[in-house]
């Protein structure tokens, strides 16, 4: 049994963070809250994202699993403007997933858990650390789309830079250690990553105003992120591309 | 003769509102006002709409008809912005409507008005009767526009349903009585309505906060709507689409 | 040596005036500021345009050309927001434009000022003159666009007229003399402009409230506009199309 309510806000990065990576996801409910794991397609990326009981008003679960079909989550978003409240409640009974946004009531199907992949997620600890604001993070995104289709992340003791190079052009964007929140960088590291994937992972995180990115040598990025001011968080994974030479 | 001084605003909500069912209409000229009556190429739906003299911020009018390009009128109110007001003249004998907005003004050629089809418009009294507002009818609406392309409305002595199927799931908009303008409903009524006609129509009424839906047992649908703060007004009529068992 | 510091809204408008006619342009850059010319590829149009030292917020330059990709700099563009300020730098020797928005730098390749056409402008003096408001201008404009490709500009001692005539509708937009910052024309004069320059020229100017129009019969259009509160200026030349009788 699932019967919860939630702020629009809320629901709607966790469904932007799951979009970034798969169409249908488990939701993995519990008595203290729900979570996903997914991992996109192309094994390039992996997410785990939980939402605590704290980040719902209203909040009652037991062990359980339910297939989303994101897509239809989107469409109960468009129904509903900042400030709304979205009710779910899910039996297992009938299958279906009774979800309301103000007099509106959409009974949806959903998809057998058993057929969504769920990701063995690893425990990966890139050495370096950098507490990043998301507008500049964002800006230096915007700054590298127009360059090229990858952009490197770099950490030293002097702060952090994204570097992204083109045919003609190249954009960089330095950020020194005393504009960000931490940093942790004994020995230079850097690694470069499919840019597309990191842009959507990047923009599906709207409430928080910094990241945390743990970046290594030739290593998977992990971004970790919080929701609901705290009461929900998790990390994206990514693999690095190996430079040519 | 026909001289005449308007909002932009109301001016817009009326040929919002004919753009919904034909591209040409014939308008109805008398003393007292114009009227249009329009019926949708494939006849699902008619229109009979009448604004006042008392709409207009100045109106002169003989009895004549003058057909309408509505695309024209669009172009006309895309060079004015909310507070213009708009100048109509027409006098017969060149065959132009002379229109106004701040500096610009377009002589217009017109439509042969004996080459545009007008509906005789049946009168129709469906049994059920419930006043609805705006807001929540367009909500409605969006949620269902998701799942199907046809709508049951529903009437019963406790409230209005809108209710929608599709392959997978249903969505639903109960409104108990107590949200309600208006109900009038001893027995329960209900029809099925294709979605887009009820949605171009109601996304067509702009100006008022609520409107009054008739509905029976397989029957036509009617919605009446009031332009320029009661200066006007209409309905608009929608066959039933009878459900398949 | 080119270096400079430029608020975002200025080098906006300055490339949006540019883009009107040409992807690539010959910056040429002097101790007192910058100075573009530049010719459509089908000779129906041309630009002068030139930003004083005292519309930068810094400036320091020595005689030099720079080949500049327009898009690139609406790449810029988009990575600021209005208030921003843009840190441009040139020192011939890499062959590097670098530009600076917040935290991002680009390292932007340049394009060889050699292959950049750059017109010898003629000296035009239509007979008569009108200063016009944009607000006005760009109403007109939109008037004529839903009815003809080009439009008559008209200038006589009672005031100027937009003229343009489609196959059923035409559209007129009159300014007495009253409503002209000014108004030069002891004879009659009019030609007829392709309404495609005519109206993406206008647009690309901003900052200014109005623009000065002079006209002549079948002779060449010159608008003169000023940039950064007349901190800089310009004027387009449009050839005039000849009317068919």
């Amino acid at each position: 049994m699932f019967k919860a309510r939630i702020r629009m806000e809320v629901l709607r990065e966790l469904v932007e963070v799951i979009a970034t990576l798969v169409p249908e996801a488990k939701l993995s409910i519990s008595k203290d809250g729900i979570s996903v794991k997914a991992v996109d397609p192309s094994h390039v990326a992996m997410l785990v994202v939980t939402l605590n009981k704290g980040g719902f008003e209203e909040f009652t679960g037991e062990p359980t699993e339910i297939g989303i079909d994101i897509e239809k989550f989107k469409e109960i978003l468009r129904l509903s403007k900042p400030g709304d409240l979205i009710d779910l409640q899910f039996d297992g009974g009938k299958n279906r997933l009774i979800v309301k946004v103000g007099k509106v009531t959409r009974h949806m199907s959903v998809v057998d858990p058993a057929g969504i992949a769920e990701p063995k997620v690893p425990n990966v600890s890139p050495p370096g650390i950098a507490v990043v604001k998301m507008e500049e993070l964002r800006q230096g995104i915007r700054g590298t789309e127009s360059i090229s289709d990858h952009v490197t992340l770099a950490l030293d003791p002097e702060g952090f830079t994204m570097h992204s190079e083109g045919e003609t052009d190249q954009v960089d964007m330095h950020l020194g250690k005393d504009g960000l929140g931490k940093l942790e960088a004994r020995e230079p590291v850097k690694s470069m990553y499919p840019l597309d994937f990191f842009s959507n992972m990047v923009k599906s995180i709207t409430s928080s105003t910094e990241v945390t990115l743990h970046v290594g040598n030739e290593y998977p990025l992990k971004i970790e992120f919080t929701l609901a001011n705290g009461k929900g968080g998790g990390q994206f994974l990514l693999a690095p591309r190996v430079e040519e030479d």
